[in-house]
């Protein structure tokens, strides 16, 4: 590809799609990447530069002239337009804005106004609307004779003389009609969800997939229509939120990638990594309570981990479910106390299942072992059982009523969730295994 | 709602979508259900039905006469008639498609006749196509001149004399050209991506994301048109591939929800405990391997779990990044191994950052606590920062050389990742940590 064959790749380009242009500058070194851009005259075509991931898009940008970057911003959509702005400083979208036509200038400045992660962002400002009385003809010959429309759309919106949207017309009802015909009979408003423009992306995402939309209007504080957000832009909304979530749940921030550098990556795992030793100490001193039960009877401590680590497990399970459903807003205050019932029922159960299973287990293998007594291994396999149920049952709990209490309070229940719920899961687990024994077990040993 | 005031409910749910509808149903009590179902004539209408939650919709249809149902069912285009039919028994199905019109009955064997999960499921059979030939106005005549056109649709397929797809013209396109343009000059192949019947719907996800499709033709093994898929039915598909991998990587099975039973639930996290117990069990045995140097110093069982929880977790940051990255085909053969070289790095430096903070902790605490002369402290500080270092460097590769040998071996890396990374992780941890306080303390203390 770097081969200085401009030509060629002009072909190639012509036949490929901007998005697997994009994927392809991905996988080049930067001097490769540097090469590839002066060779096409210090710009990348705009379409590939709305698809390129966010890193490299800066990358890419900063090897640019500002007049190319300027100018290739100009070629897109708002929303697109908006998008690859965002990420640049303050300084160099101001550089680049500054080089733009002033009515482009303003509308961009407007978009960027709008909060990151809200539909004004999403949005385009490039739509069709007709007023009610527009007859399906007379909306096609303008549609012919328009210039300035957006590249692709998918509904006539209706408005009002206000300019609020009264309802929408999907293109294949205004193609299957005839021309007499008056838009407002067509409309439906049922199907049309308006969208206002400080409405979070997320809350925008869950509108489209609740009702099959493919686009919608949004519309600003005086509900008058202002732009579009279509489905394309919502399906990578729909995947980002749900990963951001995965990833949450796991300590990983957001917005970190393959493409991040060694050092950013160490930094964006250390936060967690530090919060979980901290836990983790917390967890030891419940065990270091304990010393002296562990260095008479060590059996103790090869099994307290089982213990901890099934409650860990059973309260990952009850969260990871807890956190999609209320992302689906399947979990609501209407069904909230049944479920956390459930939840707990279940953690019972389940402990009631591996408290026999374990208990049984440690009981003939500390016997077996000849560490002690018949008497001591009945009562070592009831220590970890009850143990067991108690801890499972704490995971059900936990890992229910923390997401919940998280997100009442404002908070994001996917982030910080899964420490509290280990936490918990740890320090009871330790407390309840190894409290029991040292009440059970020592006085029978000593 | 379940007063018997079959006006109300008429009223209300023509003002009220029917996704929203089947929300309300999906609230209600079983006993209120069945009464609203004998209400309405013993039939929800399609739409509804469509919308309903899967178990819930067994529950519904159980309730409802087979005839009704028949007649619901072909209101609705084939992948909606296919998706609420492929829930039911064979027997149900088989009543139920023995009520339809003939030609129905055959469209809908075909769509279930494809595997669940396939684009053959998720496409419906009504679409419009357009010899190359023809002009704008021809279509537009044609368009409103035809009865059985699909519900929806965003895209004019052409196709050429074997019905085989060759590009596709968005209706804003077709509605912006004039009536004399001859369709190909305005088709484009280049923003069309053909979609054979058989390929997976995480594929077909996919490539609506990465090309922003709208609407795509669906072929059949000879590559002619059968069918297309739209993008309403894709942004559900992109939200629980990516759930699935979140609910795998916990270890809760994918179909499972909140409106299963207590009894189901208990079932399904069962065994993904029972697994975890047994990797847990195995961890135990390598902490009993070294009993003797935990009777002898009791402060390694309270610092082991810090090593190998540190462990775990940086292996699960790693597994969801890798994860998620092979979804959405950002790690691949060609990067595989720069991306493996840089999680170990970043394994070993957060080791390395570890290992100093943990490693000073442990030996002034155990110093500070009495337990052992400054030079058995020093020797601790050591055994937990190596112990550390090697754990998190283990993490790292355990990370990312797990799911991507299993989806090598053709598994899904999200199922059975996570326990195998914590399995490693454990093991290694308590080993490492253990194996070496036993050479270097032990001695020393001995």
């Amino acid at each position: 590809i770097d081969a200085e064959d401009v030509e060629a790749y002009h072909g190639l380009t012509r036949e490929i799609h901007p998005a697997d242009v994009a994927d392809l500058i991905g996988l080049l070194r930067e001097e490769e990447r540097d090469a590839l851009i002066a060779m096409l005259g210090g710009a990348i075509p705009s379409e590939v530069l709305a698809e390129l991931d966010e890193d490299l898009r800066e990358d890419v940008i900063e090897a640019m002239e500002p007049a190319k970057v300027a100018e290739a911003v100009m070629e897109l959509d708002t929303d697109d337009a908006a998008f690859v702005l965002e990420d640049l400083d303050e300084e160099k979208q101001a550089e680049i804005l500054a080089l733009a036509p002033i009515e482009d200038r303003l509308a961009l400045r407007a978009a960027l106004d709008f909060e990151e992660d809200s539909a004004g962002r999403l949005m385009q400002r490039e739509f069709f609307a007709s007023p009610a009385f527009w007859t399906v003809g007379q909306i096609i010959d303008r549609l012919r004779g328009t210039e300035d429309l957006p590249d692709k759309f998918y509904e006539v919106f209706v408005v009002d003389p206000a300019f609020k949207p009264m309802g929408s017309v999907p293109l294949s009802t205004l193609l299957k009609s005839k021309r007499e015909t008056v838009i407002q009979d067509i409309m439906s408003s049922r199907d049309m969800r308006t969208v206002p423009a400080t409405m979070d992306q997320e809350e925008v995402a869950y509108l489209f997939e609740q009702y099959n939309l493919i686009s919608a209007p949004v519309v600003d504080d005086a509900d008058r229509l202002i732009g579009m957000v279509t489905v394309d832009d919502v399906v990578e909304t729909v995947r980002e939120e749900t990963q951001e979530d995965m990833l949450a749940l796991a300590g990983v921030e957001a917005d970190t990638g393959l493409s991040d550098t060694v050092f950013e990556t160490v930094r964006s795992r250390f936060s967690w990594l530090a919060v979980n030793l901290g836990t983790a100490i917390l967890a030891s001193l419940v065990i270091a309570m304990f010393d002296a039960a562990i260095g008479q009877i060590v059996a103790l401590a090869v099994l307290m981990p089982i213990v901890a680590s099934m409650g860990g497990n059973a309260g990952t399970q009850t969260l990871t479910v807890v956190v999609r459903s209320l992302a689906t807003k399947d979990l609501t205050a209407t069904n909230a106390a049944r479920i956390v019932f459930r939840e707990a029922l279940v953690g019972f159960l389940n402990g009631l299942i591996f408290a026999v299973i374990m208990g049984a287990l440690a009981g003939v293998w500390f016997f077996a072992s000849g560490w002690g007594t018949e008497a001591a291994a009945i009562n070592l396999a009831l220590v970890v059982g009850v143990a067991m149920i108690i801890n499972l049952l704490a995971a059900g709990l936990a890992g229910i009523l923390i997401p919940i209490g998280l997100q009442r309070a404002g908070a994001d229940p996917a982030v910080s969730s899964a420490v509290f719920v280990t936490t918990v899961t740890d320090i009871v687990g330790f407390f309840v295994f190894l409290g029991l024994a040292a009440a059970v077990l020592l006085p029978a040993a000593g």
